[in-house]
Order: structure tokens, then sequence, then C-alpha cells
């Protein structure tokens, strides 16, 4: 490119970057964070996303090839704010803050309206569902998985029953975005007394 | 309308029906059925339902005002031929039963891929979302929720720890289902097991 060359009336005017940079990334998110939080994941296109941020749509699907991409980006660049909940040696306490947490952030970010356009979008492409499952999915259930190991560690659960608490965990925390219950925090506590396995019922 | 009044080559070629009529309303519902189970939420349009049932797109509007309404439709439809699990006193493995057979009828009848679109469109529209949690979601669930209750009524269960189990299995089932596993069905049993507090943790 030798734009340089010519004087500045002459040249083409360019799209905000096809080159992968900062600032022009920064602000196709922004844009991005801006419209899912606005409209929705029904109001949600790359085209508006590319209108707002001044960039171009080929740009943007150089970078984010398909809507589930831009959701994942939303969600991890705000995901870092969110900040981990202290190891204090018990399951349940840990999972009600951790999952109190999250619901908040996700009640009160972008993020979390990404993240039902993700949701939805898997189960309209199989890029999306396998973005949602093998990509996004491990790294955002580790902070739980690594509680429920530590209680393995103290020996209050079995090595096998992880997975399965994982998957009660998710299951249980997607229903409430998905159902938009995200407000009904009092369901919570018993709901992770269930999953860390402390039996409420009558003993026989 | 007084067409019986025209010789048959005057007459407009009317739609399907714009009352609504067993025979047409079937013919739509074939249609969209068809259309969801061939191309998924994705492809799925009204306007294509409309075409493949040979039936006015004003006429389907007025009888399933949204994407989900139709959604709705299809799954009640099938269900319908879905047999219940009979009560054998014993909760897992009626749990287990019920989900096994629900997992396969998901991914064996375009039930399965309607569910994934109201779930889908409930992410996207307010009407869609009350759809999906006032509408269907009460219905679907009865038949679990009346075996945690015979369960409550053999003293195995506390009654306040129905909705959360409720909760806890409608969450992991629709997780399967969003994320393209309801082939697991080797996960069923354990987690059953969780959901009906049959504790397998060692003793302190």
């Amino acid at each position: 490119m030798t734009t340089k060359l010519k004087p500045a009336h002459l040249r083409k005017r360019t799209s905000i970057g096809s080159r992968r940079n900062p600032e022009a990334e920064a602000a196709v998110l922004a844009a991005a964070r801006e419209l899912i939080s606005e409209k929705g994941y029904a109001g949600f296109s790359v085209d508006e996303v590319a209108r707002r941020a001044g960039a171009g749509k080929t740009t943007i699907y150089r970078w984010y090839p398909t809507k589930a991409d831009l959701f994942i980006a939303i969600y991890t660049t705000e995901r870092s704010t969110f900040v981990p909940v202290p190891d204090t040696g018990n399951l349940v306490e840990e999972l009600v803050q951790y999952t109190t947490s999250l619901w908040r952030f996700w009640a009160s970010h972008p993020a979390g309206a990404a993240l039902r356009g993700l949701i939805a979008e898997a189960q309209g492409t199989a890029d999306a569902l396998s973005a949602l499952r093998d990509r996004f999915l491990p790294d955002r259930t580790a902070d739980v998985r690594r509680m429920l190991t530590h209680a393995v560690a103290r020996g209050e659960l079995r090595p096998e029953e992880v997975d399965d608490k994982v998957a009660l965990w998710v299951g249980f925390s997607w229903f409430k975005l998905l159902i938009g219950e995200l407000h009904q925090e009092d369901t919570i506590h018993s709901v992770m007394m269930q999953i860390a396995g402390i039996s409420s019922h009558p003993q026989p």
C-alpha cells in the first residue's frame, strides 16, 4: 500500500481497519456490546454493528466470522472484570456466592444478553453450537469445577460426581437466564445445597 | 362470499382457508414440522411454511401470531404420542425412564428442533419468552412434578424441595438439548440419583 504518496483528497476513505488493531477491535466490540444490550438478540445484526463502529462489514466478518464469535468476544471482554469467589473451604457457601455474583453480572452487563444470543445462535448453526460447547463452555465452567474439585480433595465428594454436578449447575443457571428469572436469587441457596449433595430430606 | 355463483374459471384461487379448520391447520403444522426438521431454527420462516402448505401468510399469522406459537403447536401435537412412564414407586427409576424416553423423543421428532427454536426465539422477543415460561413450561413439567410429589407423599422428599428439583431437572435436560448431547444417555442415571437426593458421597 502506498497511499502516503497520494495527496489526501485522492485517497480512498478506508474503513476503520482491515488489519486487526486494538483500537478498531475495541470500537467494534463497543458497538456490538451497545447493540446487544439495547436491542437484544432479535435486533442484533453485523450490519448494524458495522454502521455504529464505522467499520467495514468485511473486516468484522474477517475478525468474527459468525455472530457467535462476536457474542463470545463480548462475553470474554466483560468477563475479565468478574472477580472470582475466594476459596473458603465451604462448598455450599462458595457456590451460593459465585452463582449470585454471576447472575447479577449477567443481569447487569451486556454479557448476559450476549450469552443468551450465543445459546440462541447455537440452535441455528453447527458452527455456533460447536463454539458454545467446545470453545465457550469449558472455560466458563472452570471456576465451578475448581470448587467441586477442592471439595473432592476435602473428601466431601467423589471424583466421579464432579461432571454431573457441573452439568446440574450450568443447566440450572442457564435455565434461569433463558426464562428471564435471574432476579429470583432466593432460589439459589437451596438449589446449591442440592447440587452440593447436602441431603435435606427426612432420614428413614 | 358468493363465489358459487361464478363459473369455476372466474373464481379467484383462494388460500387454504382463512377460517380455522382442521385440514388447513393440519397442512400448516405438517409443513412447519417438515421445515423445522429439515432446515432447523436458522432456516425456519413463516414465508416458507406458507409456501409449503399452500396457505396464506396472513392466515398463518392469524392462527399463530409468532414463530413461538408455531413451535409450541408442533411440540404439543407430537407430544400427545409420548407415553408417560408408569408410577413404579421408585423415584430414581421413574426419572431415569422418563428422561431417557424424553431425550429420545426430542432427538427423533421435530418436537426437539421445535423446542430448540422456541427457546431461541424466547431470547429475542418478550412475547416468545412469556409463551415459553408461562404457557409451555408449566404443562411440560407436570409429569416430573407428579413423580416428585408422589415421592413427597411416600415421605422421601420434603414438599419445599419439589420446585428446586423440577428446576434442576429441566435445566439439566435443556442443557443437554441445547448443546446437542442428547445421545449421552449414560449420564442420565447418576444425575437423576443426584436430583432425587440419593447421596452417594462418603459418609464422614
